[in-house]
Formats: structure tokens, sequence, C-alpha cells
């Protein structure tokens, strides 16, 4: 696996290049649709091909660990072939899912112990634990197991907890290192950077960080409540120190403007809930501004969803259709809205992608986070 | 509108034919998947059309009326432009789904008084209305205001609900006949034949309904409880009577086990909930049998949902990974499961149809019926 970094914008951080995995290259800047346990919600592959045109989705080890099981996974010969993907997948480490169990969690220096949300069934998820479980799910792209700091978070914790996760990326790495990828091609092993909103500890993190020769590296441990200003101020920080020729992933980032605002900073992969969680409750994003198409105004509204979209679901089918479908209560209602949210952000970071190619990312990305702050 | 009859099975009764429509033509014997509510539910338009080749959908009047009201369906330009579907549609009359109100409807002379289903707001279908309604919608085949009697039913109710049906389809025949369409395509009318599991009733209903000089001629009434015998034995009291150069639509009608005797009888168009709503529930038809697929039996079978399916989604993802989407409660499992058995029913009755063609429908037929009372 490497990393090509082809264009550096000229008014901004921004970066476009590919990644290349032995499941296709990607596209970088990128959105990672979440696919939580082997099924992006509500999406069919077929359509996260051909409608969304996604490049790589994510898989979250926490949940597929506890369903179907990573005896099942192995049995199937990995996730690619268990969830009919063949495309890149990335899998997180479980340390976020870990840290939103709040109460029902402790973590030690040997690990996490949780509770299943499903079953309330004790596990441990180790650093050496989580290396195995991502060997078994067979992602392209692997995460080292972190403890995820809550926002916000005082700067003894936040310290304390970075040193821990410094610790366990020590173990994690080992672990990797020594053990083979199980399905014959290679596997990834990204590092993340933690150390809450302190700028002495996001710096002491991301050099401990860049200091390993990994193929990627990820800023953990943002969007999780902090303001936007903190976030961008933590991301910038990071990047002017993790290495330039290595992919940069944001973890669960964000809004699209997050995103647009982030890859000016020099971030390459972003993931994040966001597009089909909202989709799921009709919120749409388009590059005029967002839409709650649940809104009555809406009921007559011939128009496609997003004339400007360069998928067929969102121009074919109206405002007025997928109203309707969400006040019936229908589940297309949601499939249809989640397709059009996914393909959107799949637009966006393209056009990014070739803004920053001809050198006009700086102002385009000014006028889209202008156009999108409207609500429709 | 018009029905080219094309072959006579030998052994049975038989038919295949195409029904021209100005939307396209229908080849028979077909199965209709059904759209309630301008969608067939969790199922993409694009899936309807490339993975499970539908041909024809229906739509419910009574829901359509309801929501999203058929002020919104003119307005868009009929229920085609609505939902994005340009191929033939057929909606009911809403006769079935006002008789399954049970004590929230009443019914006179003049037509049914209905309270809605979702705000308990108070209704009048009469036969004009219900072709007002149906013009307003758009499809291409539009049925009859009929009462659609219960079973068991007494004799005496069943007579005067017959005659009463038949006196309501000679008002929809006048109005339908003194009404034009709305969108510049042609519609036609069916009207249906009643009779409970009365023979001497269903004769008489049948002889009625083919006086009309109608495109094609629909049977109500069955599929509503009675034993398969009984609606066996009514088909093809029926079928004998109506004319066999006019397709012949039984309503509501089955399991994969009576489409294929009632194709024996001379019946050539169907539709029904079950594909779909079993499907929702993790039943799944196939050419070998049935599967529960949320049995714990699936978790590790890495087969094909159905190797021998014709369509894509049913033969590149797992039962396994199906299992794991119903297990999961994912939505994903329902689109899967949806896709999967109306594929299969479209299947069904397009090998039929070569079947008949090549003369062999009937002992084909056996050995289907043998395979598919077997549960996987």
């Amino acid at each position: 696996m490497h990393f090509e970094l082809n264009h550096k914008d000229p008014a901004t951080k921004a970066r476009a290049g590919v990644l290349h995995t032995d499941h296709g290259a990607i596209q970088t800047p990128i959105f990672m649709p979440v696919g939580t346990v082997a099924t992006v919600k509500a999406v069919h592959q077929e359509e996260l091909k051909k409608d969304i045109q996604a490049q790589i989705i994510l898989g979250n080890t926490y949940h597929l660990y506890l369903r179907p099981g990573t005896d099942i996974l192995e049995k199937a010969g990995g996730l690619h072939k268990f969830n009919n993907w063949d495309r890149p997948i990335l899998t997180d480490s479980g340390g976020f899912q870990v840290f939103s169990l709040a109460h029902r969690r402790k973590i030690t220096e040997e690990g996490a112990t949780f509770a299943s949300h499903i079953d309330g069934s004790k596990h441990l998820f180790s650093p050496e634990g989580v290396m195995d479980i991502q060997r078994k799910i067979g992602a392209d792209i692997i995460m080292a197991f972190d403890e995820c700091t809550p926002y916000p978070c005082t700067y003894k914790y936040a310290k304390r907890s970075m040193h821990l996760t410094h610790r366990w990326l020590k173990r994690c790495w080992t672990h990797f290192h020594n053990t083979d990828p199980i399905y014959g091609y290679e596997q990834a092993l990204f590092p993340i950077v933690q150390g809450s909103t302190y700028k002495d500890l996001r710096k002491q993190s991301a050099e401990t960080i860049a200091s390993y020769d990994s193929v990627g590296n990820a800023i953990g441990g943002l969007s999780v409540g902090e303001p936007h200003e903190d976030m961008y101020e933590m991301t910038d920080l990071v990047c002017s120190i993790l290495p330039s020729e290595k992919p940069r992933y944001l973890m669960g980032v964000g809004t699209p403007i997050n995103i647009l605002e982030c890859i000016a900073l020099g971030v390459d992969m972003f993931d994040c809930v966001m597009p089909t969680r909202n989709a799921r409750h009709g919120l749409l994003f388009t590059s005029q501004g967002t839409i709650n198409i649940k809104n009555a105004k809406w009921k007559d509204d011939f128009s496609p969803i997003d004339a400007d979209a360069p998928n067929p679901t969102s121009r074919t089918h109206t405002k007025a259709y997928l109203r309707h479908l969400f006040a019936a209560k229908e589940i297309l209602g949601q499939q249809l809205a989640s397709i059009h949210n996914l393909a959107f952000y799949l637009w966006l970071v393209g056009e990014a992608r070739n803004q920053i190619i001809a050198g006009t990312f700086g102002t385009w990305k000014d006028q889209m986070v202008k156009n999108m702050n409207k609500r429709l």
C-alpha cells in the first residue's frame, strides 16, 4: 500500500493524491461511507458503487466483533467477501464505540473491558486483541486501539489518556508486525493522534505518531462536541507535524463544511455517520444548502431532490415524492435520502479534488461554505 | 390497449400472451409487485427494473387517495411521474382496503363510507368517485369499484353483495366512458367477478362481467381465507366463462404454488403483497422451497441466497450475510429479501410463460409445486 501525493493547492494546505491498496486505488481527498455492521445503513452495495460511487467504506470493529462475530467473518473469508464489497475497506479500532458506552466500560493499562450493548455480555479489548480482530475482519486499513477522550476533558485526564494511547500504540504496532494478513492482501495500520483540545498534547501526540513508519496517520478525538474552531485549530496543528507524504485521516468528521475546511488544512480522508443518519431523519445536504424534506412546503415541489447532483437517484426523484415517502413512513424514503446524502458527500470530495488539481480550491471552498450554510 | 393471446398449453388451460399498453407491453402470465402507497416497500425503482425486471406494478387507490392525495398526484402529472415509473401501472379500486377496515366502514347503495386509518377522517367512495380518483392517479389499468366479501360469507350476503357490485359496475362503466384520460394515454377499466365461494353466484357474476366489452377482466373476493381448493374451483369455473381472448386478472393471489395452479386454470395476471411482506419478515421463496433466513442454521452458510436465481442480488449475497442483516435488524436485510422474493416471483411467471410456449408447462408445474412445498 502506498500514497502518491500529486497536487497541492496554492492558496490553502489542501492536497490531492491517490492511495493504492490491493482492492484498488482511492483518490483523495475522500469520504468513506460508514458501514457499521457490514452494511451502509439502507444502501444496497450496487447503489454504493453506481449511484454513490463510493471508493472505500468503513466498518466498525466493535459492532462486527459482536455481530456477526469474528469467527463468522473468518469463515466467510473476511469482511469483503461477507458483505460482497470488493473495493477497499477501513475498520476503526473499537476505541470510539467503547468510549461511547460510558458507564458500561472500564479502562485499564491492559485494555478496555465493556458490556455489550446487545446482551450485556462482558468483553475485553486489548491492543493485541484488537489487532487480531482486525486481521480477521480483513480491512485494507486498520486502526490502532486508542482511548478517545470526551469533550470537555481535564488537561490531567487528556494527558494521562494520551500517554496510554501511545503505550497501546506501541503494543498494537509490535503485535501487528508480528502477525500476517490472513487473506493474502496487504493490511496497513494507521496510528491515531489524541490529546483532546490541548495544543501541547496534540503537538506531542502528533510527533509520537509521526515517528512511526506507517502508511498513513489518523487524527482522533475530534468531532466529539468541541467548538468547530477548536477542531480546526487542532487539525491544523496536527497536520503541520504529520508527514506530508502520508495520507491523513480525520476520524468521524463531519458536516460538509467541516470536511471542506479540514481539506483546506491538509486532511485527505474522512468518515462520518452524519450523511446516513441525517438522511434517515429526512435531513438532506445539497450544494445550495440543507433541506428538511419532511417539511410540508415540499409537498407539491416537483423539482428534483437535487438538480445539480451527479447521481441518477437525486436527479430523477422529486422533492414531493421523497417528502411523501417520509410522511407515509416508507422505507424507500430512508433509502433514497441515504443515497442522496452519500452521493453528495462523494461529489463534494471529488469536486474538492478537481478544484485542488485546477488550483482553484480556495475560492470554490469559500463559496461552497457560504451556500451550504443556507437552509432551503 | 389490446391483448394478444399467443400460446395455449396443450395439457392445461395455461395461456401465454402480450398485453399492449401505452407504457409498454406486458408478457403474460405476469406478476405485478404491489406498490401500495407509490412505492414497492423497501425496493428502489432501479432495482424493480434491473434486478427484479418488473413489467407492471400495482398501486392502491385507497392509500394513494389518502396519501399523497389525488390533488398532489394530479399536479405531479399522474402516478407514473410522481413515483418515477414509466412502465405500466394498475390501480385497484379501493374496494378491498375499504372492506378490510371492517367496523370503520359502512356500505350503502351509494357507495362505501369509511374512516381513514390515518386520522379517522370520514370519506365516501362511490363508483363514480372512484373512477374520477383513478383517472387522476392515471394508471394504465383501473378497476371497477366492488364489494369484496369476507370468508366465510352467508349465501344471502354473498348474493346481495354480488348484485350491488354489478350495479356499481354499471355506474363505473357509464362514468368511465363519460370521462377522458387526463394525461394523454389510454386507461382500461377491468370489471371484477364476485360471488364468494358459491358456484351459482360465481357463474352468474362471470356471465355478467363477460357481457361487458372490457379490455380485460378480474376475479375478486378470493385469497381472503377460503381453502385453496375453493380458490381453484372458483377460478376454474370463472375462467371457463370469461372470454378467452381477454386477459384474466386474479386479484390478491397468492403463494407461488397458488400462482402456478391458477396459471394452469387460465389466469394471466396476479398481484399479492406476500413476496414483499414475507421478505420483511425474513421468509424467502426459492424454486427449491422456502427459507426462514432468521434461522440460526444459516449463520455460516456462505452459499448464495438462491444460486438458481436469475438476478444479481440473490446470486451474489450469501445466506449468512442476509441472516446477519436480519439478526442485526438492518434495513438492508428487508431490502435484499424484498428484491429476492420479487425477482423470484417474476422469474416464476416468466418461466411459466417459457414452459407454456414450449408446451411443457404441465409437467414443469407439477415438479415446481413439489419443490416449493419444501421448507429448507
